[in-house]
């Protein structure tokens, strides 16, 4: 295979990186008030609702999934009938009230028995499926303490989560088009590493291991499936015999970063189980019921880790449309007053500020970009500079010559060469690279 | 005063009618295995989406919010600490690992303590204030089982939360600026009552409790602050002696729809205890550290009880922007193909959907309306009537003229008279309509 010409180093731990990251650009804290969960501060909160309005974009109206907000506590009994209370009991955590009732929850790992919930309560027709429900709620896994680290190793998570319910002959293209929203993250949007060009990210398959569930011609038949798959999508992929889930073969992605480190993100799992414990069905079109098949998947996995692997191979030079701090606004000489009000009006322009004494409300969809501005009186160069330390990804920069032209002095982070706009040219310029995720 | 004149009703049982909506225009569910959770379906998710949209775009760029994703679950030694653990202790649900370990953590019924945190975690300076932190983090509170019912007596929901670390002389200007946000709310985008014009919500502040804490001369300072800003703001307001939380004063308001009924909704309460409990302070100008005052504010209060107060008065009849059902599409003609063929183009139009083949991605901030399309061999007049039981705003017909013409046929729910539009018109009109909360 290719994939032997790629020097794989196991998975470092990125939680250096990121915390010097984080401190530096103040993205998120940790605490031993609560170990595991994250606090996103404002910088790495605009980055985590970024991301995943990036997903649900291309779920929603590229993929038809449609998004489901669904409860974080369910009765003991429900777990018991998913089997997580039986396989998955010592990494869940129990709630309970207070009061003398004392029911008996568990705060959720995840989203699956959740959505078969929301299938199995109404008569579901074949003209429904595929079913593709997404749900992004917080997740909670009891992670043994001494393993918690920054952004990889946590109690609290949320991840990019879909549950197709399909009939069996839906499977073959509903997991392509999986491949291929996977393909367009890690290969267009996302890519960690360019100069690999076809091998950012590798595909591996895990066959039916020695415990299993269900039937063996049904394995064989899902397996065979799988490889047709991959196959035909014409990547090269890997063979991972007996490593599947206990209740379906899966389809891993790795994704290889700039320093040959790989990470596991996104997944693709079959599931025969949770359909039949949860006994769901559909109508088929000779009105008898049939057992519909669930696929599990994501694509950036848990949205924190996929922040971890960015920060680890961006160190915090974030690209434009992610970076919490996108311009900074530098008046040349801070004395000057016509320069220090340009740099106001621009900030505001390009904050896309509202006039909190207008009764108008700043309109759904609209732009607003992270620009700072630095009028602290130090020298101008001193002031670049520091933009510069904080990976802003633009600097412009305001003279009396671009007052009195209308023309701004604007620069990359990477390239001193200055480029002279006006302030619609650099808010449209923004708006473009926002939009299209550059 | 001026409110006399509305005949108050008592909050009466908006359950029937939210889930006679919510039956009809599938919005959610509720289920025994999680008893008071929102299963928010995929209708009620974007319409939920919408609001807290809305909110977070009003909050930041317009009153200097910054958002924050903080942990759910803290150690119980937070909620001692905030007093949670003594006077809330009932109402909260209690969360353990399966492990031995046996930390005993408090699932969070408040967004309060856990923002205190991220306030102390840093060196905080007077330049830094007002810090006004949001979150719309998801919030359990163990309500008795007895009195759950639909949308508005839960145990978990979200709020528009928020909180603001100030210095004493900038909370008149805070709590003004949460009068500004709530008044452009409740007249101008959520108009429950029109005809009320300014008696659309009122205002009510309550004093210092008989049980309270603090200094009766900080309380004193605190009303008057409070009073003086409601007779500046220039609206009716009604004095509750002695109803304050034992914390601080309160503004309530409540608004009134178009039974008459009122509803609470949004909140500003001043807080000089949690500061205190959590030794919060800042660097004051002379560097000596002083402590802030906290207001924690709502507009909405609870989304979920607010999406119930929407449905009581609007019956399924959403606005526009909220409506899972924005635009039927409809052929006269379902044989007819060239009447089909226009139809599905402007349903993939409307609804701004990707080719899943293109490796493109959905751009940010694109509108995707909520347009179907109802190719069903019924009669057109039946589609028709189909289409407006089931609240859509618009009827787009679509019949062999218009084909010919590239001018479709449209209706607005409420008014048979028909214009006709191209399909960039039509486009552009929603687009406006969205944009403006219309
Ligand atoms: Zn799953
Ligand atoms: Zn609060």
């Amino acid at each position: 295979s290719n994939l032997s010409k790629i020097a794989k180093k196991p998975p470092g731990s990125s939680a250096d990186a990121s915390h010097e990251v984080s401190n530096r650009q103040k993205l998120f804290i940790t605490d031993p008030i609560s170990p595991g969960s994250i606090f996103f501060l404002p910088n790495g909160t605009k980055i985590f609702n970024k991301l995943i309005q990036f997903m649900k974009l291309q779920q929603q109206f590229k993929y038809g999934f449609k998004e489901v907000v669904t409860p974080l506590i369910y009765r003991k009994s429900l777990w018991e009938q998913s089997g997580h209370w039986d396989n998955y009991k010592e990494d869940m955590f129990r709630v309970e009230g207070h009061d003398t009732s004392k029911e008996e929850y568990g705060l959720k790992p995840m989203n699956c028995p959740g959505h078969c919930m929301v299938f199995k309560r109404f008569d579901r027709s074949y003209s429904e499926l595929p079913l593709r429900l997404s749900d992004f709620s917080p997740l909670h896994r009891n992670e043994a303490s001494g393993a918690l680290s920054g952004l990889t190793r946590v109690r609290k998570f949320h991840q990019d989560d879909g549950h197709i319910f399909c009939t069996p002959d839906q499977v073959e293209s509903e997991i392509a088009k999986c491949l291929k929203l996977v393909d367009m993250c890690y290969t267009k949007v996302f890519p960690l590493s360019p100069e690999l060009a076809n091998e950012v990210y590798t595909l591996e398959l895990s066959t039916r291991p020695e415990h299993f569930i269900g039937d063996v011609k049904v394995w064989d038949y899902a397996e065979t499936v799988l490889k047709n798959i991959l196959n035909k999508f014409g990547k090269p992929w890997e063979l991972n015999e007996a490593d599947g889930a206990f209740y379906g073969p899966k389809i891993d992605i790795k994704v290889t970063d700039h320093t040959g480190k790989y990470h596991q993100v996104a997944t693709i799992q079959l599931d025969f189980q949770l359909p039949e414990r949860f006994d769901l069905k559909y109508k088929d079109r000779d009105n008898t019921y049939k057992r519909p098949i669930m696929i599990h998947r994501a694509v950036f996995g848990s949205v924190e880790r996929f922040m971890a692997i960015l920060i680890d191979s961006n160190h915090g030079k974030w690209p434009f449309w992610l970076n919490p701090r996108q311009a900074m606004i530098i008046p040349v000489n801070t004395k000057r007053q016509g320069q220090v009000d340009a740099c106001k009006d621009l900030f505001l322009k390009l904050r896309g500020q509202g006039n909190e004494n207008s009764t108008d409300p700043i309109p759904l969809n609209s732009f607003h970009f992270n620009a700072d501005l630095d009028e602290r009186p130090e020298p101008v160069g001193y002031r670049i500079k520091d933009a510069l330390m904080k990976n802003y990804s633009y600097l412009i920069i305001i003279g009396d010559k671009e007052v009195e032209t209308g023309r701004y002095a604007i620069r990359t982070r990477e390239d001193r060469q200055l480029e002279h706009l006006t302030d619609d040219e650099i808010f449209n310029k923004f708006r473009e690279l926002e939009k299209h995720y550059k």
